[in-house]
């Protein structure tokens, strides 16, 4: 057994992996999630379902790392191979792990099924390695000491892996280092751009050291700050404070992490924590999007506080009829009409939404009763097809209608496919209703507006 | 030189990727094209910006492979050291290349820009290597022997690194495989069920190979014919044709590719193209999913040719309001109601949707005029919170209404935290209409259902 874990090792396997058939999220979130508790990743590879591949990837990495953590490989088919490599690894049998065979009986039997015959082969491990239990699915997890390292192995699919990982890896790592870590969010700036207004905040030879990563819409500042462990607790603190401080600073309106908010929430846990604080309730209207947009917000647990609903109006002909839009503002009703893709039929359906979602039964209260504060609609053309004069693939407009009367309603170009077009019209949408909680004006749009 | 690639590794380069900052897309995009192109991988890894440890790996995979792709650490930048790591493997100095030295100058030139020192060091590359123009960015790429394979390295970047895949490795391989695939979705059954029908047609040794994957609610069965090149062109689709047939005769109604259709595409891609091809809309409505029913439907392009809308009814008022679901089925208007948790509910959620859906401008046509032809309705407990008596999380109601009146709601418990549940709600709703498009019967369904 190592004294720290210093170095780690990530191992996935897995022929879907190896020969480009399946993407592998789990290194990486792995990888983030051993930084962030002091464990610093050293080395990753991948392995096909190839039981001596496995294992002579294991001990080499178990040589270089003082944990190695595998993913895949304990289903129960005969391409699973995980448990077999371990136990070549560690030059032991496998054996039956009976407390593991009675737990997948009680899985099956839970779901009124008998289990299936190639199940049983899960409840092995080999002679001194331990099962960890899956509470998500039928394969347990492995731990093991394998020569101067430990060893986890867990299974491939990231809602059984991630919840193992938290309740089995995290408890046993003794961290070679003492890092802290921070991040802010930052949504109306492109990665460039940050990178340019932080200029030598980011230097690498910084401390904090400061990095940025970019994903669709937004853009995350990542603070890190390490040491040898028993450096003084506050240090830690102190010198995040201050570069957080600097970020802000330089950024502006730009970070949409509230102050002292998790680094890691994004624009609808952002939005929904908004309207959560202030007691103001949101309804939507979405078209090109087709429920994107709907499917972010309740996503956040607790969003049923503050979103009453909405409505995917996909043709005009449900526009007109589910939010009241005038379908003379359609061309199929009113020659030489602006078309479902209009600063009108957007504005229209925000505010159709807002006033609509305010039914509510008789009498009764809750998100919804007597109409939301907020409402937001998108419409546009995500593509490949759709295409008009004037109107390419890409051309979004986003409105928004409060109670209090005022509304806005802004027409963008997204660049690229149908899913990246409409995941930024989503995320704009969220983070034109963010400016609009916190007061702030919405110059940070112009980089993608296109004014009509 | 090897006489022909067999087989491939490949290494991606950079500290970003080994501390989980960002997500490795290239690998799996090189490791799919060199399959389809007849070169099998055999091995992934990934380095951190070391250049011992680059070097290391590069001769590590060179003796495994008789192809190594590389890619990232090219940059102009003290932590790019690609290029200085190649030179140690092979164990040549590092010279300036003037043609290269000179396209940089020329990149720089047609930008109206000087040349920035620290990018003249991407000009360098080992005595015997080549170097490879990038007409995307200023990395260029290298290509050279190491011990008894060929190994090229490129630019990390995709829109960088693809085209010159293309460009440069494809026209240098020599396939050792000849190799076609083939695959199949599978729906309603999990993948160790899927294992023990298909028993034996899953042995290692056959030919062609056939494996799964599993992913929420679905299982891919894959097939995968290899044979030296120079087999008889016929023989890979012949035989393919018959283990295809095998697995649709084994796993029957569960497979919902229709036949001759791409392996890939998904339930919503299949749900949508049984629809378009029937000439069939749908309207659907959504409670604890938010949306995200109506985002993987209209994630399809084309989908609007089938696909009315919908209603986002988060809010038991939304529900009695939008959708005309008797306002008496909820406890806080009548107490000792079954609650939006229910088959009541659920079905009144589906009718209401396929006849409010109806609605047209007078005289149009299209989706949703005259009412649409099927509606599909999810109502459930999501998680964390909202669990009650004899309703825990997971617990999810989902219901069909056809326009011939047919109605159907089935019960299901869920596994997982909040995004798994919605998830395979989801999925499992598109799965029951896929089924009633298909005219098969609902048994598949068990496994997760719980009758109440």
């Amino acid at each position: 057994m190592p004294t720290a874990h210093a170095h780690a090792a990530i191992l996935s396997v897995g022929d879907e992996l190896i020969l480009g058939q399946s993407l592998d999220t789990n290194t990486r979130w792995i990888a983030d999630r051993l930084l962030d508790l002091g464990v610093r990743p050293l080395l990753h590879a991948t392995a096909p379902d190839d039981r001596a591949d496995i294992a002579a990837e294991m001990v080499r990495l178990a040589g270089r790392a003082d944990l190695v953590v595998v993913t895949g490989g304990l289903g129960p088919t005969a391409d699973d191979l995980t448990r077999d490599a371990l136990a070549d690894a560690t030059g032991e049998a496998l054996v039956e792990d009976s407390d593991t065979l009675g737990r997948l009986a009680a899985w099956y039997e839970g779901r009124g099924q008998p289990m299936p015959a190639p199940n049983r082969v899960q409840a092995m491990r080999p002679a001194r390695a331990r099962c960890l239990p899956n509470d998500h699915g039928t394969a347990p997890g492995l731990s093991a000491a394998l020569g101067g390292a430990d060893i986890f192995c867990l299974p491939g699919p990231p809602g059984e892996m991630r919840p193992m990982f938290q309740r089995f890896v995290e408890p046993a790592l003794r961290p070679g280092l003492l890092v802290r870590t921070r991040a802010v969010q930052v949504f109306g700036l492109g990665e460039s751009r940050v990178a340019e207004l932080l200029g030598d905040l980011m230097r690498r030879e910084n401390s904090p050291l400061v990095g940025t990563t970019a994903s669709v819409g937004l853009v995350t500042v990542r603070m890190r700050w390490e040491s040898a462990p028993g450096a003084p607790p506050d240090a830690a603190a102190g010198a995040l404070d201050r570069v957080e401080a600097r970020v802000r600073e330089l950024l502006g309106d730009a970070v949409i992490t509230p102050s002292g908010a998790p680094g890691d929430r994004g624009l609808p846990e952002v939005v929904v924590g908004m309207l959560r604080e202030r007691g103001r309730t949101l309804a939507i209207a979405e078209s090109c999007t087709g429920g994107l947009l709907g499917s972010m917000v309740t996503r956040v647990p607790g969003s049923s506080e503050v979103f009453a609903g909405g409505w995917i109006t996909y043709t005009n002909a449900m526009k007109a009829a589910q939010l009241g839009v005038d379908a003379s503002h359609f061309p199929e009703v009113r020659s030489g009409a602006p078309g479902a893709v209009s600063a009108e039929v957007c504005l229209a359906m925000a505010e159709g939404a807002r006033r609509r979602a305010a039914t509510a039964h008789p009498g009764g209260s809750g998100p919804g009763a007597g109409g939301t504060d907020h409402a937001i609609a998108i419409t546009g053309i995500a593509g490949p097809g759709g295409a008009t004069e004037g109107k390419p693939v890409g051309t979004v407009w986003i409105g928004l209608a409060d109670r209090d009367g005022r509304t806005e309603c802004r027409r963008f170009e997204f660049a690229g496919d149908r899913d990246a077009v409409r995941q930024w019209s989503a995320m704009t949408a969220l983070g034109m209703l963010r400016m609009r909680l916190a007061g702030t004006d919405m110059e940070l749009l112009r980089q993608r507006e296109r004014r009509p």
